[in-house]
């Protein structure tokens, strides 16, 4: 259940349950907690960043959860961004065998994507996503007054998975509204971000419904994922701050490039999408390196998306049109990675020589 | 699925999948591995002991599985007894959002309760099954040869949980049947046992399926649950030895006692139940104490069968006709144990004046 504008219906649907607690960001509670509006309401913070989205912060949850006499009456309200809903959301669904959850995002990367659809997760090992389940909130409550206090970064972060929506889902992919969108909340106004933030939720919610647990056609929402979550794993491992967003946005680019080479996806089109990633997004220097190839492919190797030893990414034979089953070879893989890598010396190369 | 009879078929059923691991339990694989006649699988050794029976064992598992680049299409053989198909069956179930599982018991208790039913998980920090979900095994492979090196304790914890499943199920309980199949397994004759190991698992999976997710109906298997758990945790905090089927056997004398209060389950039939109870099992020594029925209570209140303040055990208002919904004042609930207590010195009494 997706609501929007509807943080004050909270106090009412919490009411339903004998005892409810807020697990919140605590890098954010300042600023997201006083929205709530809860009164007395019992709280936990923990620490919402990717580092932390790991067992030992589950056992933290599972021990609050106990010390409160929490039991399946009781509920979890998520507040923060997707690392919080992941974390949280794993650990009410698996306290004693699963507790109710609420989601409320406070990030837009949150709000468009890991708040909807009931994919938990932890990492493990710094490998991204390795330990979770398939486990519905009992609802999301989606409220850009959140956003308000979001860093520029954070919002582009999110906005990339909004295009990644409407690339899958739409027969056309619109730049210039996609730019407009962009110019819009970065100058303040909210409005156009708003209403791309309802199209993409509610997008989602309609494929998640029709494969909850991502047998087939619920693996659209991957796109950029296969090569993107590899270049986020590398980051992670190698210390570089990268948006979740960022690397998704250069793992869509890499899988369009797959696309032209092996569906025909039409080459105008990447370049175009290309040329609006280049305007919009940074490759921040020194993420990608040949010699990462080799780490890069065994993250990619050991995606969750793959089966026995093909690689699955999803491509696109045109916008809104994707296909989940098409094995692809580890060297056309490793190409459009080094297609990436050369965008970026040649980037480089240009910054330089403009200087 | 259940089979019995058939770890033949283990072969087979596993042909379909990309990839098999067998997580056995250390104690007994030398034992239980040959039996599987699975060339050249690969296998995880893990310790099954209860005091194992944590995060860091699931941890584990989800290591080796990455290490061997497990996906979707691969399955686990869990290979013990409840602790193994609890522990790596969470595993499992959590690895890259659930892979499939196949349990093959080792142990009578497993056979007839733990392998069954797809309950899975983990104690944390002491308290038992305080983090796990809902999901099924793929298949389930009962085998009674796996039997011929049990000890004979172990035999009678499994035994308990087949008493349970007859208790709740049939309209009379047939104690001298009962004794009959005791009297046979104790003297090396299993065909009475393999009849009621059949019997149990077949009556447990339909009141499964009639209630996965344990809302209502499928409560009743908790019988001698609620009082037994928290027996259990405490020996399990004490370090004293019980088997689960021994602090669900005395748990059921317990909730007998209840039923006889509040329901008015037959007086005679409490009495015939703690005498065969009495006749079979031991209240080891020094377990129940007055001064532990706080600790006791205190597990009881955090059992996951509750609802807000209230305790709800399964009560019966005769054989086969169960109750899950009466709640219980914590004052009966002491009572109930204490009246286990009362029988524990008075036997402890009758055996000094024997001597």
């Amino acid at each position: 259940m997706i609501k929007t504008h509807s943080l004050s219906d909270l106090g009412t649907l919490v009411k339903k349950y004998s005892n409810v607690i807020v697990v919140a960001d605590k890098n954010s509670a300042k600023y997201t907690l006083p929205l709530l509006e809860l009164p007395k309401v019992q709280t936990l913070l923990i620490d919402g960043r990717e580092q932390c989205k790991n067992i030992d912060t589950v056992v933290e949850i599972w021990k609050k959860f106990e010390a409160l006499h929490l039991d399946r009456n009781s509920v979890a309200v998520n507040l923060g961004g997707g690392v919080v809903s992941d974390v949280s959301g794993f650990a009410a669904s698996t306290y004693k065998r699963g507790i109710p959850y609420i989601n409320v995002p406070t990030t837009l990367l949150a709000m468009v994507d890991a708040s909807i659809g009931g994919k938990t997760a932890v990492n493990v090992d710094g490998i991204k996503n390795l330990a979770g389940l398939f486990a519905l909130p009992a609802a999301v409550l989606i409220d850009i007054k959140f956003l308000d206090t979001l860093p520029l970064k954070e919002k582009m972060s999110g906005f990339a998975e909004l295009i990644k929506m409407y690339a899958i889902t739409k027969k056309t992919l619109d730049l210039t509204y996609l730019t407009y969108v962009i110019s819009a909340f970065s100058g303040g106004d909210k409005m156009p971000l708003e209403e791309a933030i309802l199209f993409s939720a509610k997008q989602k919610e309609k494929v998640v419904s029709k494969d909850f647990t991502e047998q087939g056609s619920r693996k659209i929402l991957n796109f950029g994922h296969t090569v993107g979550h590899a270049i986020e794993s590398l980051c992670l491992k190698k210390n570089i701050p990268l948006t979740h967003g960022e690397a998704v946005l250069w793992g869509m680019v890499a899988e369009l490039y797959l696309s032209v080479k092996l569906l025909d996806f039409p080459m105008n089109e990447y370049n175009k999408f290309k040329a609006f990633a280049h305007e919009h997004y940074d490759i921040p220097q020194g993420i990608l390196n040949k010699k990462d190839l080799p780490v890069l492919m065994s993250f990619i190797r050991n995606d969750k998306k793959n089966s026995g030893d093909k690689i699955y990414p999803v491509l696109l034979s045109h916008y809104g049109a994707c296909r989940w089953d098409i094995p692809v070879s580890e060297e056309d893989v490793k190409d459009s990675i080094m297609q990436l890598i050369l965008q970026e010396v040649y980037k480089r190369k240009l910054g330089c020589s403009l200087k």
